[in-house]
């Protein structure tokens, strides 16, 4: 049984870790899938999806910052769109993450949320969910 | 049902992303799989692969003079193959990516294309794909 | 048929690739499957997974001393429990891997090893490992 579902995000800042835990987690429930996995896609170019803490709120902002140090936007690029470290940002995080399903959820650690991570927006964004399990 | 394939890739530069959509697309529309996802899979370790914007190839250049700039060549690893550099790139990229297949094509985004990421080229690469559905 | 394992690793230092192949490899030949495929899933927010290069030990030093220069430890972050750079290394290298199954066991080229990333050890840390197949 697969079950394919779209999740929609609203960014609100050109670089933006999103906690999308709760509407996964929704939407893996709501399937009926008691055991199996779940891939998330994010079909854009300059955003990308990642699993890291979400308890306390400036762990998302060291990751931004980090990014941002490591690939600054800037002129120094051959894309003259002005979002060339938004790409590279989307290929270092990358656009999918496979997750298991156990007992009905997604299998998270202690600390673990599900980030959409917006590299260019802000933006209207969506994620793709594909269910598998039984 | 699972269908494994092999593709070829054929790399001219050190550090090249080579542009694999078609390639792939034609393996899963040759499949006769209409619902399901695809695993591609890099068994190299100065290697990878990812997805971005493959309208502007600018993009791919940006890509791959940012990771040089972030993981430069050069005498200062303890490996003493001269290609240390490229192994780093292969860990921060990945050697995976898994994406869905929707109506019997891989599911992209308007400006997504599936890039092989050749980081010690020139060489003979391969490519291998896990299709899985019905 | 999915089966569900969980693999333990006890790290001893605060950075360190942990050579986990053969625990992987034993996993997937006692269960079985002889065709599919094995998603690994670490549930931690200051780790990850990867796969490089296991024949030359110091190409697992060159990639966690060149994920420190990127991303040094430091008092410079707004996550105030010390392992800022931490979380930022587990985003960079990811948290899953989904790899091949042929002919019963884990498809992995010439000089491919999977190493568990720890990012701010020594402890106690947990694999997640799915299989997939018939």
């Amino acid at each position: 049984m697969i079950q394919t579902l779209e999740l929609s995000v609203r960014t609100q800042r050109r670089n933006e870790l999103v906690d999308i835990t709760a509407a996964v987690q929704e939407a893996v429930q709501k399937s009926g899938v008691r055991e199996g996995f779940v891939i998330l896609y994010v079909p854009h170019t300059t955003a990308a999806v990642t699993v890291n803490e979400n308890a306390d709120p400036s762990v998302r902002v060291d990751i931004e910052e980090t990014l941002s140090r490591l690939v600054p936007a800037g002129p120094h690029y051959h894309h003259l769109e002005g979002n060339a470290d938004s790409h590279v940002k989307a290929t270092l995080v990358g656009p999918s993450e496979t997750l298991l399903i156990r007992n009905g959820s997604v299998v998270l650690g202690t600390w673990q949320g599900i980030f959409f991570c917006e590299f260019d927006g802000p933006r209207h964004r969506r994620v793709y969910l594909q269910i598998h399990g039984e």
